[in-house]
């Protein structure tokens, strides 16, 4: 929290900002007397007004020599009592009497009788940070089709806003799909940590992610989309490493897979035990079989589609476990467009018979004209489906099946979703504290969501 | 943590276990000089060997002032670093030069040529609880489908075993499923809360659960099923009350609707903010309507099932979005066997016109004979669906499906093994020291698997 507090003379008031409670409305601020002598007024604002650069906040109450003990615990929380008319700070705290970590609301009395009123005014006047209620300031880095959807993705947030767009090109030759966007060179990047509280990293798992993702971690909060599967524990690793350093947050490999598919994984196999998980992809555009189709001589536009096999999903379906191959789980359908005069049998053998790519699959290759390619091939489809099929029960004889699928016009829109939605829990969990490098799996699922723990249980649960 | 710490010679050391890692290899002691003055010697010990009762352990360090300082924040882990010998406290922690909170790897020299040996042995000498690396506790308040569901759970989980049943019926009368399982009055529970790490209440929501779950959270950490949807804020609210002043975890609401449906409408809504949600049950028992026939005059033996209406779900998943009455969502399936010489038509009829359960829908009435009603109706299977159709980019053009199915052949087994899972991570939840009232929604997913965040990385994301 980079922000000063003035007394309404304008002059400066020696309070530090500490903690601001979950829907901004409230923050702790302290006096410190001596350093590490643990005397302090601990004060609970309320923030009433804000306007530009400036709120305005009133000081509900102040702490005794006890809040001042409780407070070399950190703040979890503040609570407003509605009926009560006070606020209550919640901190992890430790009974010297009963030696055990436990939670417990503090005792510290806050007055509205003690209320005054300061001006709070943000340090660094050139970004436009306005208080703890202002949006969440998300920064893409990297602008092809997953920044696009970012891009989108936040205009269906109100609790998010664009605060840059960050590119290796020329950003003159950069246009965003939203007025007014800035667009700034990546490298000009870390001279904004201010400006950003989220930067989500849209750039490719191949080369990009490796060495964008611990770089950025150095400066900022950071979201990526990371999908080499075989390669996460050590991206996790540099990423944890870089994050801890700074005193960062960062969630990797977020999206639909890894991501969601990964988070029903887990479910569906700490629920069923006894069981066996299928994964199944499409159909859709995979663009690493694309981008190999169109490697091959004679080929002047292609387009590849995973295919789940409809037989291997209604086998697991039953219940029955089956061990599936590689050619029994998946299709894979090419459409191609041949150079003018460019040997067809020879490209669809090629295709056919490409190592690690097509080799171990039936593909059909289907020859196209370039109007229609362009009609009909134009969209990046995807989607595909989680199974588990488990046994419960004596002698685990009860068949339970869980089913989880997509079915998904835009694989990027759809994957900028889900950096956004995990981007507002990033925040939170900022907020409280957590550094290092995170994944889906340990991000409580009401974090996601901009609704309160109330709401949520009144409508969702 | 009741337990004491004896030095070799038999004398009881003042030491206090303050905190356990989550393995249960490590914990945290101190030595309390003088309460509240914060001069403490913090040491970590290793527990090396168990045995009965007993439980071996070393000092791997000791703390200095600066130690003691840092042991007003609470202890977040204890990591054993392999290839340094050493353990590393990890606090939350302040660091009083720059305000601000954060998570900080400790500096105590914690150095193996201290290393001493101790003996560590349970207060309670009469429950079996051997260190932290035993199995957690399970204890089965009420012992019908769901309760045996829930037996039968804990023999697929080999971190978890089964500490009793408790019941309100005369406990001789029941007889469990596993041998050597021990049955109890429910009124003595509140005698036996060492035993038990985590109560699974498993009585129903219309009377039982509201009223022994805020019971039950004065002595235990309590799961239930609460389902009755309408309720859950008011039933939120008396458990965590009734937790927070004990001190206890409480997870309600768990199963599959509310349950994992709650978890993936959250997931899905905050994903796709712009879209419908869908919730389909079926094709499964429903014991609420089963009751109702039951209680038709002539009819001896009924069941009933909800079906949900395939053209409804067809033109959800077009992406229409379309608004679905009561009536076109499902449909009510009645099996009735007649007294004999009963009214079939009025049966019928009453069944078809009644309030609240039937006259809103499309229903059928088969009867059939006792012997086929034995053989096919004896099962109580169960699923169903949630969807969320979506739009985003840009003019929110684009539709993007989010479904999720279940097909249980058995409802009551499937909803314990839910709450066995949930149960692993309100143990993990409640050694971080976690109380009060949860949800689904407040539970990281991590927490519900028995694996490590490394294993969960590597193999499921």
């Amino acid at each position: 929290m980079n922000y000063f507090v003035y007394d309404k003379d304008g002059s400066k008031l020696p309070i530090n900002i500490l903690s601001v409670s979950p829907s901004g409305k409230y923050f702790l601020g302290d006096h410190w007397i001596k350093s590490r002598m643990l005397k302090s007024e601990l004060n609970c604002y309320r923030v009433i007004r804000t306007d530009g650069d400036e709120a305005e906040c009133e000081i509900l109450g102040s702490g005794t020599d006890y809040a001042a003990w409780e407070f070399a615990a950190p703040l979890k929380e503040i609570i407003w009592e509605e009926e009560n008319g006070r606020a209550v700070a919640v901190f992890h705290n430790y009974d010297y009497g009963n030696p055990k970590w436990f939670d417990q609301h503090s005792s510290i009395p806050f007055d509205k009788e003690l209320f005054q009123q300061f001006k709070i005014r943000r340090k660094n006047q050139k970004n436009r940070r306005k208080n703890s209620m202002s949006k969440i300031r998300i920064g893409i880095a990297g602008y092809g089709n997953l920044g696009k959807g970012v891009e989108l993705a936040i205009r269906q947030n109100d609790d998010m806003e664009l605060a840059g767009i960050f590119t290796r090109r020329d950003p003159s030759t950069v246009k965003p799909l939203t007025e007014g966007a800035k667009v700034f060179r990546l490298d000009d990047a870390k001279n904004m940590t201010d400006a950003i509280d989220v930067m989500i990293i849209c750039g490719g798992s191949a080369t990009d992610l490796p060495e964008q993702t611990p770089e950025l971690a150095k400066y900022f909060n950071v979201i990526d989309s990371f999908d080499t599967h075989a390669r996460i524990p050590e991206h996790f690793a540099n990423v944890d490493k870089a994050a801890k350093e700074s005193g960062n947050l960062a969630f990797i490999s977020l999206g639909w897979d890894p991501g969601l598919f990964s988070l029903n994984r887990l479910y569906a196999e700490s629920i069923l035990p006894s069981g066996k998980t299928y994964t199944f992809w499409g159909k859709g555009v995979s663009q690493g079989h694309s981008d190999a189709i169109r490697r091959v001589e004679g080929v002047k536009k292609g387009i590849q589609y995973t295919v789940p096999v409809e037989a291997a999903m209604e086998a697991v379906r039953s219940g029955s476990q089956p061990e599936l191959t590689t050619r029994q789980k998946h299709l894979r359908e090419c459409w191609v467009v041949a150079e003018e005069g460019a040997d067809k049998a020879k490209i669809e053998e090629s295709i056919k018979t490409m190592k690690n790519y097509f080799d171990e699959y039936d593909t059909t290759v289907n020859f196209i004209s370039e109007e229609e390619f362009n009609a009909v091939h134009n969209k990046m489809p995807h989607g595909g489906f989680v199974m588990r099929s488990g046994v419960t029960g004596d002698g685990e004889k009860t068949h339970q099946m869980i089913e989880y699928s997509l079915k998904l016009e835009s694989n990027p829109e759809f994957t900028a979703s889900v950096l956004i939605c995990f981007a507002r829990a990033l925040d939170r969990m900022k907020k409280e504290g957590a550094t290092g490098c995170k994944t889906a799996f340990d991000v409580p699922p009401a974090y996601l969501s901009p609704l309160s723990g109330e709401e949520l249980r009144a409508h969702l649960l």
